[in-house]
């Protein structure tokens, strides 16, 4: 090799690499671009985070998360051993690649939905294949069952992002694939009307064969922090902790979700007004002519007759209004479409008053 | 698969995973195994973690983390875009790895040393080649420049563990390899007598050839924040990127991390007295009867004529001080021996009372 080429993987070197939503710095945005919550978190987690600021940060943290895994496993009827912490809900699907799928191996999820599952499987070198949504974006179980035979991996999330509707639970039992593990991203699972209890877990068609991915980053208010988890078997669980880096989980982020997951009432409150708030986004913007899919998330996707979508982001954000435009070009038809997050009543006005200044 | 098949890759079904040191919970240890710093983090640490806390922890990190970047970079003399902030250098190398290393391809490093290379290489499919060490822990350059042909990473710490010495630049610019990338791992890099300041980034052999792993964890006394950083040519960084998580760092260790290192003064101060103390307990060691490598870290690696370091291990351990047992069987002659951090003069008083308890 000659000294100027660079040693990349070849898998690495052609990847375009995801892009997050916009983090503008400054203040003033109005930011409804990247799902987060627009409420703080509970004072119990800013408490929490003062304690272990002045506590031993010169030691390691617990490298299993102990104290947070019980805390984590009571809340959905599982022992601790069926909870593995991670460094953002990211990190728990980047363990789960590196676990299960082998380089040329292949996954699959449905499409339109989170494209990161894409990029982490181009890291690993595995073989992608979309499972296209219908228009209404509810999954084509019988054609898809044929298709997954032989996936490894199987990531839906539910509710479904873009599109925030949730996919039922009869649905989600008859895609488990055979010979790999179905992976239920469940970032905004806090935000539906009626929350699981974690029945999938035990329904004998998921035993040892479902993962579910939770985080803290939007329900409780902490994308900040960096705190996800997943939730498995604890066959599973043993084997992606041999993956991930011993100390993944820091002392402060343990110690601040370990106290965020102990005042649930504080997020119920906090997703009680941003459900409310939402109702009033979809009205809003049917009002204003555009079509919105029904959401269960803390985000609508809002398409309008015109497809003027890209035209009305950017006349968005010059009023410092971010919303989120996306294309989704990979299967006929090509979709695209603003996600919008349900921010507080406030922001939602600012929306608004936006949208009618550009004449909607 | 049958349905009672765990549906791991096999390079991850067969690892039996690396396994960190002892991080006993309750109070009243003298520990001294996992090379942690007795001293507390600078007050601009805690100040700055109460005010992140105080913050606007619902809204993502900056996923660059530019401010930290901008400092890292200074102290080092490159600009930002050479540093790669991580959760941990473990994370660092993690991405290393995985940008880097196909499977079947061949990483390298000298034996014995850090043996988390080997775990990482394991789940990432790669081949490794242990570099065997010559008796004094040098490194047998003329012999091993051969065997680096093709090797995609050379990872070497400096100083390296468990022995604490550290290479000579001459002989870390003679083994860069040609198709592949040198790797120095300087966790224990602030502990040197004369650091360095990032000569050979510079050098023409290392040009888009090496990274410098660096972590808080040790000379700052931060290992339970989880913040480690890669220093490389800004061509080399921007691969690593794409693999990287979208906001592998959270806001508080960032925020504290940069407090961190613009407090050098707080980190010399400790590293000063690690130095004088790591000099009293090799004195102490030698007048117990033990042989000691001279240390450039915080930590010294301790053998004993008599080769009992097993049965001393567990006898200190029983006096709740708690030391390193290590054993590197992988290569003849099979070495043991015990890596004993440096602490606090108390702690370390408190360790030869123990050793005399047991007759040394």
């Amino acid at each position: 090799m000659s000294r100027n080429e660079l040693p990349f993987r070849p898998d690495v070197a052609r990847l375009a690499g995801y892009v997050p939503g916009e983090q503008p710095r400054e203040s003033g945005w109005v930011k409804l671009n990247t799902n987060e919550n627009p409420y703080p978190p509970s004072p119990g987690v800013v408490a929490a985070l003062k304690q272990a600021a002045e506590g031993r940060l010169n030691l390691y943290p617990d490298p299993l998360g102990v104290e947070f895994c019980r805390v984590a496993g009571e809340a959905l009827g599982v022992d601790p051993e069926w909870i593995l912490p991670g460094n953002g809900s990211d990190e728990i699907l980047t363990i789960l690649m590196r676990t299960f799928v082998d380089a040329g191996q292949r996954i699959a999820y449905p499409y339109p939905s989170y494209v990161l599952y894409e990029t982490l499987a181009e890291i690993q070198g595995a073989v992608v294949d979309r499972i296209p949504l219908t228009d209404d974006w509810s999954w084509p179980v019988d054609d898809a069952r044929q298709r997954l035979q032989g996936c490894r991996l199987l990531l839906v999330p539910n509710p479904n992002s873009p599109s925030g509707n949730r996919f039922p639970d009869e649905d989600l039992k008859a895609i488990v694939p055979d010979g790999g593990v179905l992976v239920l991203d469940e970032a905004y699972g806090d935000f539906v009307d009626v929350p699981h209890r974690g029945e999938l877990l035990h329904a004998a068609e998921c035993q040892r064969r479902m993962v579910l991915t939770r985080t803290l980053s939007k329900s409780y208010s902490l994308a900040g922090l960096r705190l996800g988890y997943g939730v498995a078997h604890p066959d599973l669980v043993a084997g992606m902790r041999k993956v991930k880096d011993s100390y993944n989980c820091d002392t402060l982020s343990l110690a601040a979700a370990t106290a965020a997951l102990g005042d649930a009432d504080w997020m119920i409150e906090n997703t009680r007004k941003i459900r409310a708030t939402r109702q009033r986004l979809v009205d809003g913007l049917v009002d204003r002519g555009f079509d919105v899919v029904p959401s269960q998330a803390n985000f609508v996707w809002a398409t309008h007759p015109d497809g003027e979508h890209d035209r009305r982001f950017e006349l968005l954000k010059q009023q410092r209004v971010l919303v989120r435009f996306m294309v989704f070009a990979a299967e006929e038809p090509r979709r695209d479409g603003l996600r919008i997050t349900v921010g507080t009543d406030d922001q939602i006005d600012r929306l608004f008053e936006a949208l009618d200044g550009i004449g909607s």
